[in-house]
């Protein structure tokens, strides 16, 4: 559907191109918003996701898509943006309740921040975005109760909130597993072979299939009992 | 004194360039803190800002000055970063108490977030920004609750809280006029000729003396009874 004729209230959905923004894009359109995509250009190693991010935007009909550059590897500290190695083949039990080296500090927080900036911009007093407590334990920014803090900051912190507005931060995801993410998503309507996750793809912009990201999103599937529709790389078996 | 004599320590200090992050890196100093100055590109129109950011960071002894790209203008909605008119000439009332149209959407939220994460990646838990309560009421985002809400929310966000840290995010002008800010500044040592706080400066980063900014700088070092080293543009008499 073209941005233009559509009705609802307006939101901003932050998509970062993965499986769970595009399901949590799905849910924003689903509950009768009209949505502004916002996507991040923050010194990922892996640019492919922002081109996922844009045919996700586009085939879930955002009315509008803001990539926006966020230079968070000036400070560094994590392997999602700096010459860390990213862990591979992991057991579930060592992912599981420990702060992987894929952490980025504070991302989610400047993230959402930046996203109340938008929604201020554009008169949106609603955000959404996919974080999900079960897979991304060790993930301290995907906590229900960061969740909550950021909501009533970001309300202090904007004309909106100093007029009597607040935010309401969607996490629709937050108690789903991958599987029930998936399943949703299906139902929803959501390609998936137009989302990206994995932490480390070849240069043909291919999965490869045994990071975290990866092994998470391989579970999901086989738990939700669908087709993978990912394309892994060939020296992935 | 060069930063890899000091002791103490450490924190991160958002510079602007202006009078008040001066100030207050200042007032880290004093406090013994070892200083990461942070400042941002954020797509202002006058460039005129980081030069100065460098020229404090330096003369205050910062030991780090980390400039980082935040792209405010993908959303707009400010005379700091569009082409909107810096008002001018305005009466103290009303600048009082009202937004102005140079308020920049949650500016200090996505600032303070950015400085959450630096700090994180560093080490450090203490952050410290020079917001001011008595001259810009009208931000919404330099108020004392939107400071103890984000202190809690960043907590939240990140490793070091979620393993019992918390941050300190200290504002020593949070109560402060203008004048005493002049006053302080000066028995710290500050050099406020480094300084540039004008929002709308001619070709030569020299200030106009006529838009909100420069009418409170101005205002300042007349109540401080203090001379006034800004750089005016010719034009202003």
């Amino acid at each position: 559907m073209e941005g233009r004729e559509q009705q609802g209230r307006l939101c901003v959905a932050l998509v970062s191109g993965g499986l769970d923004s595009a399901v949590t894009l799905a849910e924003a359109r689903a509950a009768g918003f009209r949505c502004v995509a916002v996507s991040f250009e923050y010194g990922q190693r892996h640019i492919v996701e922002l081109e996922a991010a844009g045919r996700v935007a586009k085939a879930l009909g955002a009315v509008e898509h803001i990539v926006a550059r966020i230079d968070i590897r000036a400070f560094g500290g994590s392997a999602l943006t700096d010459d860390i190695a990213v862990p591979k083949d992991r057991a579930e039990e060592v992912m599981a309740g420990e702060i992987p080296v894929t952490y980025v500090p504070a991302r989610n927080l400047i993230f959402l921040s930046y996203a109340a900036g938008v929604a201020e911009s554009r008169g949106a007093g609603d955000i959404f975005l996919g974080v999900n407590a079960v897979d991304y334990s060790g993930y301290p920014d995907c906590r229900p109760e960061f969740i909550e803090a950021f909501a009533q900051c970001a309300g202090l912190a904007t004309k909106a909130g100093a007029e009597g507005g607040a935010f309401r931060i969607h996490t629709p995801l937050i108690e789903m597993t991958k599987a029930e993410i998936i399943l949703r998503g299906l139902e929803l309507g959501v390609d998936f072979g137009l989302t990206h996750s994995c932490y480390d793809p070849d240069e043909s912009g291919r999965a490869c299939g045994r990071c975290d990201s990866c092994a998470l999103r391989r579970r999901g599937f086989v738990e939700a009992g669908v087709v993978d529709p990912t394309q892994y790389s060939p020296e992935f078996r």
